[in-house]
């Protein structure tokens, strides 16, 4: 591949001549603009993208963080960053942090070195303390998925709380009372905050249940199957499950499906995330909407906002989760 | 945040020489390096990832293009690849073509501008000559997917054919001879390829069908629901169905469910890829693997030992599919 020095000389001209013309700054005449244009095109040269960015401190990439860029939750939310980034022109780097805080850090770091134009954080690990730290570092930083006070107006958030609430009304609507709760053992605001929506619900319709109602597994499918199991276990009487996420949710399916529990006939599922998996589980799932796709286009917005130091208009940044309803419910009487 | 500039005006010294300490060059003298040191981390000054790229010719970046990174096909893809990136110290860019050639030229232009160390290209839209083309110009470009024989030692490929007539072969060991087949409508060589394996297979064990018996819908949930109503519709006579993938394999396992058709005991169903819905869907569904997190770490030290200009061992790059056994195939007599 050529360089710029080969470009330069084919021109006969200096190396930061072809610069002037590559970025096309008024001070390359329009002979030097013909003759390096000519030679670009006789060698086949390319600007290179490092040489534009040393020069505009614009690298026209993205960064975003996400736990692991092959679940199809963080999948969509690339996509829509992706999505605001190309309209904008540009491009975006991806980093996975494997739900880990010391790999979360290393690819922010990458992606800090990299100077994208904007940052979008899923972080799972690091604590408020450290994404304040590299929010004060990088302006264009917005954070997806947590609440931080000191970072008001760069954080985007869904209020968990909320959601959780909602599913276990909706089964209170439909005559449940026996709700159990297959929550995460990850331990993230996301996971308290659903397990309290959960029992704020119940408290709020007088329904006292033991604790053994709500069990505990790894937020896949494995660990739904497992917590469902262990309720089972228990011999506890229920008639719905409130799950963490639809992950969970379609392996609390396959435990009742196991054990001959029919769903929705014998036991009302609700899951949360709305994502993929929701459509495809039999029967298709009822449950919340995670609004991930939207979360992601207004932080990325907010992120161009920021960095070309344009203050983002004020509005609310907390999303409200919705009941989506398919066919893992039914209304029972009694 | 400090620039280049400031650190020079700290440290006393030039630009130049801030940048031979940042890129570890010999010829920056010891004091220059603890001056520069100093003044770095007293501005809290991070070296420029652009900078760097320029003088090393090296960006620490790869590029993949995949149709759409929310796929969770294309999202083991793009996980397999960064996974080796992060191994060699790099990070990854990636690109989204969204089934158009238009797209994927505009994403592989703008990873080829900057200047990847190597690119993994998933295309669908672009002709062989084009992507040619782009191998030519860029070294370490290895194509997934597709079998270009100019590009020979550069294509990583699945055996589609020999995918689908090991499913439909399947199929007939287990007693059906009644087989019909969803297709994709798409114009590429996986659609043909998975077709001619299933029609290869019946022609060898001398199953005569009427061309009825394969329908064409979108390669997802919903051509697959079409395809196999329209199957329905024809009132053939069928006992299983070869699949083009496993999400069409899901749509038509939803249309059998709301026709009444059990699913396996009336209708067996054979899926491909093995992907995260075929362990969701019920009954669990008897795919084809389609091993693509081996052929994405394949592909991408290929392009980083063409990078380094290191020759590959040679070795074959079509991999095999095999046949995963789940639930959602029957043995039939008669």
């Amino acid at each position: 591949m050529s360089t710029i020095k080969d470009v330069a000389r084919e021109a006969g001209v200096s190396i930061a001549t072809v610069s002037r013309v590559i970025n096309k700054s008024p001070k390359a005449s329009q002979s030097a603009f013909e003759a390096v244009s000519r030679a670009m095109t006789k060698l086949g040269y390319r600007p290179n993208a490092a040489a534009k960015a040393l020069v505009s401190q614009n690298t026209n990439t993205v960064g975003v963080l996400v736990s692991d860029v092959s679940d199809p939750f963080f999948g969509a939310l690339v996509k829509s960053v992706d999505r605001i980034a190309r309209k904008n022109g540009k491009h975006t780097l991806i980093g996975n942090g494997y739900h880990s805080a010391k790999e979360e850090k290393e690819s922010i770091e990458l992606l800090i070195n990299n100077r994208c134009d904007a940052l979008i954080i899923h972080s799972k690990g690091l604590t408020d303390e450290e994404l304040i730290g590299y929010a004060n570092e990088v302006k264009s930083l917005v954070i997806i998925n947590r609440h931080i006070e000191k970072l008001e107006g760069r954080c985007v958030s869904l209020d968990n709380y909320k959601g959780s609430f909602l599913a276990t009304e909706y089964l209170i609507r439909h005559g449940h009372r026996k709700i159990a709760c297959v929550s995460s053992n990850h331990d993230i605001e996301d996971a308290t905050e659903r397990t309290r929506g959960y029992l704020a619900a119940l408290k709020q319709h007088n329904i006292e249940l033991p604790k053994s109602y709500v069990e505990y597994g790894s937020p896949d499918s494995e660990g739904g199957e497992l917590a469902m199991s262990n309720l089972l276990t228990k011999s506890l009487d229920m008639t719905a499950i409130v799950a963490y996420n639809d992950n969970m949710a379609a392996g609390a399916l396959a435990a009742a499906n196991e054990n001959g529990i029919a769903v929705p006939e014998q036991l009302s599922v609700v899951g949360f995330d709305d994502g993929l998996i929701a459509r495809y589980v039999h029967p298709k799932l009822t449950t919340v909407r995670y609004p991930i796709e939207m979360m992601a286009e207004k932080a990325m917005n907010i992120a161009l906002d920021l960095a070309k130091d344009n203050q983002p208009e004020p509005e609310p940044l907390r999303f409200s989760p919705t009941i989506v309803r398919r066919d893992s419910v039914v209304k029972i009487t009694g």
